[in-house]
């Protein structure tokens, strides 16, 4: 533990609210840490910089981000933000999500489906136009609705007088709005992707794991008219890449960060929150794997699904670590003791400053539904597709009669179709799986709530918990498509008479399931308006200077190329191309630890010493993934693709003693695509530079 | 589902407190179900029949079952049950215990160390002398003290009359009292086991499960003045061996059952203990299996515990499944019910009629000091080797100045030897695995108190608790042998000066922890007690014609070969030699579906419809491991090795839906012997019958 950096990094925050830790932030590019930067690094970020950076950088509307690294509109992203396009290209002859692909020229490249790629062009600080529009005295209801109108009027004057498209984005929580316009690319092909196996070396195990040895990468082309666009910005290559110690800079989307929670929020979380989460995919995780160890056939069906819960319980383990973190929980607590101090100095922050008591007994009694809130309304108690279906059957035929304002949120008429393509899906279901984990949750739902909670006593109706899902699940004609569709066909009479008894569960729980929801939503809602009334009261007092909470619009963060020390050792800030033969040798090469033919034929070809994978003091989160880092030259050093378990705490607060940004390493790219994939013109293409 | 038995059953259980399921009972020698198998299945348990089947069954003090199969002395049990003892004359170069042995003749045959059998001579009820040195009136104290002595008076006197081994056992809770006189073998030799692979194939993923594939079975012979002993009974080998829908009965050692528990003591079972024991255990085991994902030496270093977590995990996952079947919670109920009502008519039984509210108020002050208990005292929150090193060390520095009488149990002056052997051992303890489970189990510490908790703050020291289990374990001087003798040598004073962070952390949560264990132990007390008046009513209403719970001394059991139906399937009673090579096909042959090379090379020999693995309705429990099953004509046609996961609810009660006994069959045995192993000298001992 590198203890003295921890505390000063402690003390750096509780100076005051106004004190960043040194490599915090994902600033605007409107608003960007220049002084900062300036004071630490001694480096300048300059307009033209910025702008080129920015215009070089690529959003992946499907949730990634990515940049143009060619004059010919060649993008880079990673093979993971690629997977769902790799995906959808592929047949059953050809999977180049497994196998990989690489189109040795432009004919040979490959149109992806339905994947749209934005350039951020301009932002325009639309804030008074919009507060104009929302004067104060509107209650709640015309306030929401005056601004959704102020927001679509600026949006379609924007499109129509420059074509791009034009999102207002919500910062600060509402204390700022600003117009982002964007150059759309929506014919978008395929050139390059690695095996899964290498970019994904390492599966679940390594998973937000460092030292890795993972080639996440992916190259797309943009095109226009049916031809490559020229590009006027895009990343130069740096051959050598980043280097220890290096300031860089990440230019990219990072989704969604509450750094704005109140501690008691915080505390909730860290209590009660995560802690009954992590119980509940722990419990999965077990089932599953125990079960998946039966037989092959088993693994095969359980796969997604367990690999989904282990996603989740790792990262969710990561972050509850962090929340234990007392630096950081003591730190949020002297800055919201501070902010209270100043808010209640000044009488036109009122209700801002009551706002944190509001926050904390709205979270009371959250926490009072909390628990029947996940086992009926999020389904912990009922796993089970073909509940699943049930219950979206009894609520389709009571919901879509409903004006369309008035329905729940997932029956608005613009979701229908794919509302309906799930629930129409002829997607295999499997009866011992379905009862295994049905019987598993409703164990669940008696032990949480007690064997002789009335709830429970519906839901069992007397048969013990495996017996009762054995006949819900061989008993329920839902596996018929048909049976859905007639059902969904017939209406509210018709599923009120169903005899089926997964219909008729649903039909038992689904009011005691609305009114929990209702209630949580309550809650929320009261949350939501307070948290609005804090961050205008904030933006207020600090004003700029500081950056809003992620939105998966374009951010700019910067940072060092730098270790750490985790429990007690040192982790290096670089990995080598031949550490991944190593890690496979370690690990016997048993998957996900194994290589493809490829890299185990070229292995004398590749030069073992090249870098291959870094860490960096970035402050990036999910959406980030694919993002560019750059050096002080603006060119491309390497690409973002995992942080590690440390830095899982990110959406809380930021943390640079462990947390650190993961990125493939651009020399690392480069002496894989030559030696290992031959792809000599894609290289040359790489190395080119503007043309003259 | 075969729900017309399981209502048959149920109402069986209702209509009285005197009737047993058809097939239930771990029955005593001395008092045997002679007219229920009678009026039953029409068969005559008499005299001599019972003689030769006691005196045939065998008990393995280290924790089995087993039986002479041959007049010779042969002696056979499971490979489990001769695992330590495979173990303990295995050596660097010869692994018995993996790879097999078999002695071609006595003169190969392997003594064993410390191998003690005992036979069953004879039983003496011994009820009345007891009492009478018990008379009313005495205190707690006393009445445990002279109820003592007059035990050992009399196993004092029978083992100087008779030269046997001479045991009082206490039954029916109290109620009844038997000398029990067994014949001892302590030179015992290793004759034949089969690989480890076969003898526990499919391992972890199919333990407990049906259908199995297992040949677990390990022959030993016990010698007298080093010579085979000539044994007056032993079992004939039935070639046919056990059949479908055959009545049969299983003679062994059942360890321990808690049928006599109240419905408060189950409930609590059922709604607290199990859930909350589950959860850590599944918590443990995924934090281990992800660990051991990670590396191969991780996986090395885990290994036993991980399968000592899922071998847990599964028992009591099926354990609790059961108590969540309301029929045998109902049948519970009314037993409990109408046994309270005539405890009420007589007020002879006034401390029986009210010991239940006794037991409920004892449950309920339990239920406030179990997670504390746990945490503190059973070490939850201290998952690691060395804080368990530095605790006892705090704990023997106080007790042992003590008088032996005052001191916790475990530091009893005769159990010093083996406490100082555990806390002297140089096996290796690794730093990184003690770090991990100390992080996570300081991290459920504050998850179950919360955060704010003062035990908690107090133990975590103002740090997160990975960055607390890093520093006290890198820390901690503890991993030196010399160190732990050199503090256990100077005792208490140099104990409280240590400025190990582990002895320290163990001083400051002792005292809580043993007060937590002072009141769970009175509490425990107050319920012993309380049982006891219970039995004591009982036996003297019901008297005989009943059974009492287990005590790990020789038991009969009755019942068939039968199959079941899981999950809506029928699961058939008997599989077949030729189904382990499916099944390690089925799995691709990976571990531990893999089969021993000797298996594969003899695939062709070896028949493959021969019965190998069988289930029946026997009432059994651990302990009964390695327990002969015999036909009427008391020959032997399987051996006892499992129990499927529905049978572990067999410790609260007997089910026969879904319970069943797994088998090895006495066919599949000779033909791998014959076939596999070229056992011939081996097979025509046990095919020899006794001589002429």
């Amino acid at each position: 533990m590198s203890r003295k950096t921890f505390l000063a990094a402690s003390l750096a925050v509780i100076c005051g609210t106004g004190v960043l830790r040194s490599d915090e932030g994902m600033w605007l590019y409107n608003d960007p840490p220049r002084e900062r930067v300036r004071a630490t690094y001694g480096f300048e970020l300059t307009d033209a910089w910025l702008e080129h950076l920015q215009k070089s950088s690529v959003r992946f509307n499907s949730g990634g981000s990515g940049s143009f690294v060619s004059e010919d509109g060649l993008v880079l992203s990673n093979h993971h933000v690629g997977a769902d396009a790799l995906q959808k290209v592929s047949s059953a002859q050809k999977n180049y999500l497994r196998d990989g692909f690489y189109a040795r020229n432009w004919s040979e490249e490959i149109p992806c489906v339905d994947l749209e790629l934005n350039v951020l062009q301009s932002i325009v600080d639309v804030t008074a136009r919009v507060n104009v529009a929302v004067p104060a005295g509107m209650s709640p209801d015309e306030a929401s609705k005056a601004r959704r109108a102020v927001m679509a009027a600026i949006e379609k004057e924007s499109l129509d007088a420059t074509g791009f498209r034009s999102d207002v984005v919500t910062l600060y929580q509402g204390g700022a709005y600003h117009l982002y316009r964007f150059k759309k690319y929506t014919d978008v092909r395929l050139v390059f992707a690695p095996e899964q196996q290498v970019a994904f070396f390492g599966g679940d195990p390594d998973n937000f794991e460092y030292p890795r040895f993972d080639l996440d990468i992916c190259l797309f082309r943009a095109y226009e008219n049916g031809k490559p666009v020229k590009v006027p910005h895009f990343l130069k290559w740096s051959q050598k890449g980043a280097a220890e110690g290096e300031l860089t800079f990440v230019s990219g989307h990072p989704g969604r960060t509450e750094r704005l929670l109140t501690v008691a929020e915080l505390e909730y979380l860290r209590d009660r929150q995560y802690p009954i989460a992590l119980a509940y995919l722990k419990r999965r995780e077990v089932l599953l794997r125990s079960w998946s160890e039966r037989s092959a056939e088993n693994a095969r069906r359980a796969k997604d699904e367990l690999f989904g819960i282990q996603n989740s319980r790792k990262a969710r383990d990561g972050g509850h670590a962090g929340l234990y973190d007392p630096a950081l929980m003591e730190s949020k607590r002297q800055q919201e003791k501070a902010l209270r101090v100043r808010l209640a100095a000044n009488p036109d922050f009122a209700r801002a400053a009551a706002a944190f008591d509001r926050i904390q007994d709205a979270q009371a009694k959250i926490a009072q539904h909390e628990q029947v809130y996940r086992l009926l309304e999020l389904g912990h108690a009922f796993q089970s597709e073909l509940f699943d279906i049930a219950h979206t059957l009894v609520r389709a035929a009571e919901e879509y009669p409903k004006a369309d304002g008035e329905r729940l949120r997932e029956f608005a008429e613009a979701g229908k179709a794919s509302l309906e393509m799930g629930l129409f899906s002829d997607k295999p279901i499997h009866d011992d799986l379905e009862i295994l984990r049905l019987a598993d949750s409703l164990t669940y739902l008696a032990e949480q709530l007690g064997a002789q909670n009335p709830t429970v006593l519906k839901v069992l109706a007397g048969k013990s918990p495996r017996a009762r899902a054995a006949e819900l699940i061989t008993g329920s004609r839902l596996r018929s498509v048909d049976e859905r569709r007639r059902l969904h066909q017939a209406g509210a009479t018709a599923v009120a008479a169903s005899a089926d008894p997964l219909i008729q569960l649903a039909r038992t729980i689904d009011p005691e399931a609305r009114e929990v929801r209702r209630r949580m939503e309550a809650e929320s809602e009261v949350k939501k308006q307070a948290h609005a009334a804090i961050a205008a009261a904030r933006f207020a007092l600090e004003g700029k200077g500081r950056y809003p909470d992620a939105t998966f619009t374009l951010r700019l963060s910067y940072g060092v190329v730098k270790g750490y020390t985790s429990a007690g050792k040192p982790v290096p800030a670089v990995t080598r191309l031949g550490g991944i033969f190593e890690r496979s040798a370690e690990m016997e090469g048993r998957p996900p630890f194994d290589l493809p033919d490829r890299w185990l034929k070229k292995r004398k070809a590749i030069r073992a010493d090249v870098p291959f994978n870094f860490v960096s003091t970035h402050d990036i989160i999910g959406g980030n993934s694919g993002s560019p880092v750059v050096n002080r030259a603006g060119e491309f050093v390497g690409i973002i693709f995992d942080g590690n378990i440390e830095s899982l705490v990110l959406g809380f607060a930021y943390e640079e003693t462990q947390a650190r940004a993961l990125s493939v390493h651009s020399a690392g790219i480069l002496e894989s695509l030559r030696s290992v994939y031959g792809a000599k013109p894609l290289v040359n293409e790489l190395l080119a530079g503007p043309r003259k």
